[in-house]
Parts: structure tokens; sequence; C-alpha cells
């Protein structure tokens, strides 16, 4: 079963709460965050002693396909599959699942965000092989992590009865998904230790997403068909154009998960983290005995300051002097400074470039 | 007398307060950083209703010399003089009196810092003219800044009897000079209403400076007699800079005034500041509703922040999120963050730099 489970890696996203590194033209899952490699390098290492390269393909818009390439050596060009424009997580995944049938009716697919962080990458790799053998009963498998504090910020996933254990893994039917909760809320799906969070990690058959996405999304199951009419054939890239103005924007969670029939969920404990905003990612690092945290290829200068993370782009330098609990980050345009709980409003300066006129800070 | 009166502005600092834009080669007085005049500008432009700009005199190291002619339009090229190097205000006021003997046996020198405010520009100016007429009974006399506050980071200068009034405005002779003192003396200081700052503003008759500087300085007066010999001669930089490897590093106030015979001072409130830092600039300049001040002539987005200063270099972005009462610099090379109340520590961060290597960024 494993030679047919195919991995696909979802890297369209834009990372905007990581702004200033995070860019248009480098997002996140191409940015070194956490070590020497990008987290698509992460991503794929972690995943490769499962699943050879040749069977991971990876979803983007055109523009991200010079950044993939460049940063995974002997990535097969066919695996890079082209989202015109983003939609949501339905149609991107959709299309992936259109491309591996064309290669392999049987196959079953593991979707993974391309910019999250996994401590237990042996315990990721157990769990996605559990996984994809519950998906050959039909089910739908989330995986689902277990959460260690009331985190307001991710969907979060009720269990239901169990299936039984599976590669030592118990896995359980799903009973429902829940949105972000308010903090009461979390609190109480916390101590219940029936909720965990929602990763964006998913295995399943290619037969059985495709055939709910028929049921719950018919719209965009009649775009994927023609999408599927015009593989491999001359005006591919059109007809793909095309049907992509027609999809609805939707994400999986939403369009089919909540209403799909057979949905299962893989408890885990695996170091998940999705590296969200700055004040998450610092956070992550080692510190010095003060808190700090200091990187990239510029020069910092810290002077009475604490639990303050300073990025420096090379040839500039910053000097900070009396912070507490902040972000620097630096970088040859433009430098962000943040007070660390307030990280998640990066995401407000961004949208006030855009709409600003700025877009060239982006 | 008024015909007879030369101004010496003193333009050789390196404001290291107020990196990094004050820099190596644009230190502060050559910088706009209250208006769109530059802090010499605004300096000669106070002067000059009162002392024309062909004697004004401008002494300072031969790197600024551009500066100056760049910024001062009409200004004669003789009279730059060359400091060869900053070896303290006493020997810098020493070649500048031995210039204007040269030109004037009698002439009356006013002193100026070149990077101070002084917002009654016209007090300022009766000030002075009522200095030089007490000079030429022989005094060296000094403005003395009524203070508003006990401020720790000024020496102090305490009045004695009475001289009367001149042009309105009485004189006292000066019963001596206080270094920084500690807050609570500072307090003393200003309750007791005989106290003043010391704002490094001068009058004397040139001939009483020097004779003083030979009671008390004979080795600097041995050396500016050197200089004066070599006058407009050949080999005169050559004379004035072995000369220099010879005058004692000191300052007019700890090398003459505190130990002069005859010293005056003028009390005045004139709206002196001396800009000495980010945070003294900042609490000089309007502020919008949350007493935040955005400058430069680059794009800054604050959110959240409230008695924040930022200023952005053309070309860059400075965002800044929750921030309270911090002073942002964003240059082209180096970005300094930094707490209002440590506004004095960006001193240490250009030692810092000069000690570590890193003195393409001062």
């Amino acid at each position: 079963m494993i030679d047919r489970l195919f991995a696909v890696i979802m890297a369209g996203g834009i990372g905007s709460r990581l702004w200033p590194r995070s860019r248009c033209t480098a997002p996140k899952q191409f940015l070194d965050l956490l070590s020497s490699q990008t987290m698509l390098q992460q991503t794929v290492d972690r995943i490769e002693p499962l699943i050879a390269l040749a069977r991971i393909l990876v979803v983007a818009g055109r523009d991200y396909e010079p950044g993939v390439r460049d940063q995974l050596p002997g990535f097969p060009a066919s695996n890079f599959l082209v989202e015109p424009e983003p939609r949501g997580t339905a149609p991107c995944i959709g299309l992936a699942a259109v491309a591996l049938r064309q290669r392999d009716p049987e196959a079953t697919m593991a979707v993974f965000p391309a910019d999250h962080r996994i401590a237990d990458a042996a315990g990721f790799r157990r769990a996605i092989a559990a996984a994809s053998e519950i998906a050959q009963e039909g089910y739908l498998v989330t995986l689902g992590i277990t959460p260690d504090h009331a985190h307001t910020g991710y969907g979060y996933i009720q269990r239901g009865s169990s299936l039984g254990a599976v590669e030592g893994l118990e896995v359980f039917q799903v009973r429902r998904f829940a949105e972000k909760p308010d903090s009461a809320t979390a609190q109480e799906f916390v101590e219940s230790g029936e909720y965990f969070w929602n990763a964006g990690i998913f295995v399943w058959r290619v037969d059985a997403i495709l055939e709910e996405i028929k049921r719950l999304l018919p719209g965009l199951h009649e775009q994927l068909l023609a999408v599927a009419r015009a593989w491999d054939r001359p005006g591919f890239d059109q007809a793909l154009a095309t049907a992509w103005q027609q999809v609805p924007r939707t994400t999986i969670d939403f369009g089919v998960m909540e209403q799909a029939e057979k949905v299962a969920v893989v408890p885990v404990d695996i170091g998940w983290n999705d590296v969200g905003d700055w004040a998450t990612l610092s956070a992550l690092l080692p510190a010095d005995e003060a808190g700090n945290i200091v990187r990239g290829a510029g020069h910092s200068i810290l002077l009475n300051s604490a639990g303050t993370y300073a990025y420096t782009s090379a040839g500039r330098l910053v000097a900070a002097i009396g912070l507490e609990d902040m972000i620097v980050v630096d970088t040859p345009d433009a430098v962000l400074i943040c007070a660390k709980d307030q990280a998640q409003s990066v995401r407000q300066v961004v949208e006030r470039l855009r709409s600003g006129g700025l877009e060239g800070y982006l």
C-alpha cells in the first residue's frame, strides 16, 4: 500500500504574519526560519523516509516554481502542480487528487502544509502510515494534535468512538470539527481530553476524496472533471485557467470535512507548531540568559533588553536599547518592531501596505 | 562696538547620542533634526541679524568643511577654521581667538555650539548684545539658562553679586561653576534661584580670553603663539598640525572659566535646549493625539503605539506595533530602537561599534 502513497505539499501560502521576511517573492515556506533549512526543505526531509521524492507533489502558484526547484534538488518538474490562483484548500487539494488519479486511480494521498514545524519526525511518519492504512477503508483521515494549552487560534477536532489501534496508535471516528473557539470554550475542549488541534494534515484515498467533493462541492467537482479531461493535452494550461475562474473559493475543512461521512482522526503528540507568527517562531528558538535571540547575517547589538528576538539582514545593523519582549525583524527595505503579544497584528500591517499603495514592500 | 563683535561657531562635534542619523560624515549639526533647516543653519540664522555672515567663523575638522560650505551659501571660505583634531573646547576657542586677533586686536568674540535649539532668537540676541557690552569691561561672560527642572545632565553656574542691568537684563558676577550634580543637588540648585545651566555660550574680548589662557593654560598658550606666528604664511597647515600635537586636551569650562578672575553671567530664559539625545529631540516636536511623531522621507506605519518617535529614511519602511514611549530611527544601513528613558545609552552603542570593528556604521 505504501508504494501507492503520495504526498501533496501545499506551498501556495503567503505567510503574511511573518512579514517583512515573508514576501510575495519569498514567502514563509521558502525561508530558513528555524534552521539553515527552509520550511519547505524541512517538510520534504520529514516526509522522504516514508514517501520518495518522486511521489511528492508540490502545489503552488506559477511564481513559486523556481523557488521549489532551487530548494529541492532532484525534484521532478512534473511533480509541480500550478494552482492558477489561490482559492482555498479545497480546489488546491481537488487539483492534486485529479493529478494523482491520472497516475494511479488507486492512489492514496497525504496532504501537508509546507510551512509547519514537527519536532518528532519519526512519530509523524508513523502517524501518516497509520492514517494511510485507515484510509484504505474509505475514511478521510486527519491528524489531531494533542493540545498542550487552550489555544484560540486553531480549529479543533472532537473524537468519537474508537476504531482500534493501528501501528500502535489509537484511531477514532470524528464526531465534529469546531471552529476557532473562544478562550473558555478552548479551555473546556482541552480539559475534556476529546479535542485535538486541526493541523491541516490529511490522508485519504484519491477516489474517496473526489467522491466526497462530488457530493458536497459539485461545482468544484465539475471544474475538476474539466481539468482532468484536458490533462496532458495541448491547451491544458488554458483549460485549467478557465476552470479556475469558476471554482468556488472554500477550504477543505469547511467545504468537505465538516460534512463528510467517514472521517477519522489519529491523535498525535509530535511537537507540532504552525510557526504562525513571529512570537510563536521565537518561542521555538534557543535564547540567551536574558531571553534574547539574535538571528540573521547582519549585526545586532542589544543593550538592557530581555525576551527580545532580533533578526537582521546581511549588511544591516540593529541596535536595541531597553526592549522587553519585542520582535525586531530588519530587512533590506523594511523593519518591523512589534510587541510579542501583538504579533498577530502584523497581518494588519500587510493589509495597510496593500491598501496604501505600498505593495513594493509586500 | 557691535561691528567689532564676531561669532565663533564650534561645529566639530560628533553628536554620538543622535546616532544612527548623526554620523562621522554628517554629524548632528549638519542634520535637519527640528525643521527643514539643519542645526547649523538655524544657528547661523539666529546670529545673523546681530552679526553679519562675514564676521561669523566656523571651527571644525577639515572633513566638515564641504558640509559647512554646502549648508551656508555665501559663507566666506577664509572664515572656516580647521581644527586638526578634537582636543576639547579650550584649544578650539584658543585657535579662534588667535584668528580673530589677526583680524582685529580689539575684537570681541561670541562662542556658540552649532547644534543647540533656541526658541526665542530675539531674546538670545539681546542677551548676546548685553554680554558683549559687559565683555568690554574685561569680563568673560557666559549665558546662564534659567532652569525649568532639576536636570542632572548639565553643568550649573552660580551667580554672585549683581553687576547691574544692561539692555534690560540683569548681569551677575559668577560665584562658581558646578559640575553635573546628582539629583538632590540639582533640586537644591533649582530651588535656590541662584543657579543657571551652562549652555556653552560665551562672550569675551579676544585679548581677555587669551590673557586668561596664558595665565591658566600656559602650555596651550605657547602652542597658540606658534600658530599665530605662522598665520597667513607658507607652511601654516604644518605648523598648526605640529602645534595641535602638543596642545593639552581640556575644556574651556574646566581649563579656564572655573578659575578665571572676572567672570559674569547673563541669566536668560530663551527656550534653550541642547537637543542632546533622541528623547530630548522628540519632546520638542509636535505629536499626534497618541503622542506619536513620524519624520523622515520614508514610510512609517504605527499600530497601537503611543509616545513613540519614528524616523525613516527615503525608500525604507518602519512598521511598529504596540510600542510605548520608544524611539525608532531607521537609516539606509542601521536602525535604532530605544526606550525613551534610556536615550542616553545610545552613546554605548556607538562605543560598541567603535570597539567591535563596526566603524562602518559610525
